[in-house]
C-alpha cells in the first residue's frame, strides 16, 4: 500500500462516523438490485423470484487473519469472496452486501478505504452486479469484519448438499488445495519466531504467488453456482473446510458415500483432499450431466461403513483449521 | 442465572462447533417465511412481495455492553430487539435473523444457550414469526454479536427517513428516554470504582426496574412500522441515539425542519430529547392521521435555521454516546 502523510490518514478514534462512512461509501459501487441503498436505518433490495438467499460469515483478526500478511484491500476481497461462495453455492446469484466492522481506534482510516476497495471489486469481478448495500460500525479492540450476503435464485429452487444420489458424478469448480499451499507459504517462509512478518515477493518461488493469492484473495467461481443449478446439479456445496470434511458433510447429509479419484485431484492430492479456504464449488450431477467449468472427481455410491472413499480406501484426513493452535500472535 | 456444575457447562475452547451449534440451533424456533433453515451454505427466505429489507447491527463487549449487567439471555433479547425495530423503521414485516458470533474460547455454553433463548424470546414477542435461520460461529477475544435482520413490505413501499413535509404531524411510538434512565442508573449505582458490579434489584427504586428492563432488554413495538407505513407514513426512523440527533437527521434528510413540543415529550422532557437506546418510532403523517400506537409531539415546518426546534428555541444536545469516554473497563 502506498503511505500517506499521517494527517491525512488518521486514526479511526480521531474521526468522525461521518467521515468513515463516508470514506467507505465512496468506494462502494450501488447494486444493480437496490431500492433503497445506505443512510437509512435498513436497504430495500429488489428478489424477483420471490425468495432470498441470505448467509453470514465472519473475519476475525487472529484467529482469521494476520495484518502482517493481509491488506485491507485483501480482507475486503476475502470477507466479500467467502460470502458470496456461500451464496452461489445454493445455485443463487449474489445481489448485495451487508457489512458490519468492528475496528480499533487506532487503525488508519487508509486501511478502511482500501476494505472498500477490495469489497467493491471483488464484487465487480465474481459477482458483477452485487455490491455492498448497508453496513454497521463499531469500535472493537479486535478487528472484526462480519459480513452478510443475499441472493436471487432467479426461480429455480435451491440446491442444497442433501440432494446426492447413487449413480451422480462428483464435480468440482474451482482450486483445491492453492489456498492451503499459500498459508503453508506464510505460515513455513514469513514468521520471525512467532510473529508474521510482511511477504517479500523476490523469495517467492514459481507458483507460490498464485498460491499466496489463493490464500489471501481467493477467486471462487461464483457464477458456476448458478450454472450448475440450470444444468440440474442435485447437490451442492462451497468447500471452506476441505475436500476431505466437506465431502463427508454433503455424504452424510444426503446418505451416500461419495468416492473419489485420487488421479482427478491434481498434482498435490494430499493438498487438494485436505486444504482448505478455496471456496471451489462440490457438486454432484446425474450421470452424464457435467456444466462447463465442473471437472468430475469422482462417484455417488450408495452409503457404506464410510462417508468418504479416496481409490475406495478410507480417507484419514478430518478437515482445516491451521489457526486453532497458533492463536497467542495477533499481529 | 440458575449455575450449572462446572462438567455440564464447559467453556466453549473445550468443546466442538458442532457442540455449541446444537445448543443453539435446539434453542431457536423456525420462522414463518423460512425455505431453507440453518445446515447449509446459506438460508433461502420467501419474500412474497418481491423485495427485502435488509440491516445489520452489532453489539461488541466493551463499547455496547459489559457482562456484569447484561445475562447472555439479555444480549440475545437486545441483539435481536435492535435489529427489529430497523426493519420495522423501513415499514416493514421482519422475517429473519443472521447471527454471527464471535465468542471467547472461556466463554461458558450456558451463556450462548441463554443467548440463543433470548433471541428466540425476542422474536416472539416482538416480531412473531421471525426466528434465527442462519448464523455464523468463531472465535474472538471480545465477544461480538453481529446480527443481520431480513424484513418483508408486503407490497408496501418502504417508508425512508427524507419524506417528511411541512404540515405534517411528528410522532412517535414507544418509550422516550427510559433506556437512557436504566444505563443512569447502572453507571451511577452498580460499579465499585470503574468496574461494573451486579444489580441488586432490593436496592431498585420504583420505575427503575423498568428503566433497566428498558436498556437491556428492550421492547420497541416492532408491530407498530407496518402500521405507520398502512396508514400513509411520510417518513420514519427508529430513534437509536437519541431524539434530538436521530429528528435532526430525518429533518436534514427531508430538508424541513422539526418542532418538538417540549409538553409531549413526559416528565422528563431532557431525557426524552437525549436519551438513546430507546429503539421507540419516529414518524411524521399527514395532518389528521394518527394510527393507534403513536402519539404527537411535534410539526413539521419549511426549512429553517435549525432543523430542530423544542418549543421554538434551538436544542443544545447533539447526541448519545455514553460509553465512549468509559472503554477502559471490559467487565
Amino acid at each position: 500500500m502506498p503511505s500517506r502523510p499521517e494527517a491525512d490518514d488518521p486514526r479511526l478514534g480521531d474521526v468522525s462516523e461521518g467521515r468513515i462512512l463516508q470514506a467507505i461509501l465512496t468506494r462502494t459501487a450501488p447494486a444493480a438490485h437496490t431500492l433503497v441503498g445506505p443512510g437509512d436505518d435498513a436497504a430495500v433490495i429488489a428478489t424477483p423470484s420471490g425468495s432470498v438467499v441470505a448467509t453470514t460469515d465472519t473475519l476475525v483478526h487472529g484467529p482469521d487473519f494476520r495484518l502482517a500478511w493481509s491488506s485491507g484491500y485483501d480482507l475486503g476481497w476475502k470477507a466479500a469472496a467467502v460470502n458470496l461462495a456461500d451464496v452461489a453455492a445454493m445455485g443463487a446469484r449474489p445481489t448485495a452486501l451487508l457489512v458490519a466492522l468492528a475496528v480499533p481506534r487506532d487503525l488508519r482510516l487508509s486501511f478502511v478505504e482500501r476494505l472498500a476497495d477490495g469489497f467493491r471489486e471483488a464484487c465487480a469481478a465474481l459477482a458483477p452486479g452485487c455490491a455492498v448495500v448497508g453496513g454497521d460500525l463499531t469500535v472493537s479492540d479486535v478487528l472484526t469484519i462480519a459480513v452478510t450476503a443475499l441472493g436471487d435464485l432467479e426461480g429455480r429452487a435451491p440446491v442444497t448438499r442433501d440432494g446426492a444420489r447413487p449413480g451422480d458424478v462428483v464435480a468440482v469448480a474451482g482450486e483445491l488445495g492453492n489456498a492451503a499451499h499459500g498459508l503453508a507459504v506464510l505460515f513455513g517462509r514469513f514468521r520471525d519466531g512467532d510473529a508474521p512478518v510482511p511477504v517479500d515477493v523476490a523469495k517467492l518461488a514459481a507458483g507460490e504467488s498464485a498460491a499466496l493469492a489463493a490464500q489471501l484473495r481467493p477467486s471462487p467461481p461464483i457464477g458456476l453456482g448458478a450454472v450448475a443449478a440450470t444444468a440440474g446439479a442435485t447437490a451442492m456445496m462451497d468447500i471452506s473446510d476441505g475436500l476431505a470434511l466437506d465431502a463427508r458433510r454433503m455424504a452424510a447429509a444426503s446418505g451416500v458415500t461419495i468416492a473419489l479419484d485420487r488421479a482427478a485431484l491434481g498434482t498435490d492430492p494430499e493438498r487438494a483432499i485436505a486444504g482448505g479456504e478455496d471456496h471451489a464449488l462440490l457438486a454432484t450431477f446425474p450421470e452424464g450431466v457435467l456444466p462447463p467449468g465442473f471437472r468430475v472427481i469422482g462417484r455417488v455410491i450408495p452409503s457404506a461403513d464410510e462417508d468418504l472413499l479416496c481409490d475406495g480406501l478410507p480417507v484419514d484426513i478430518s478437515g482445516w483449521d491451521p489457526y486453532r493452535d497458533w492463536d497467542s500472535v495477533s499481529g
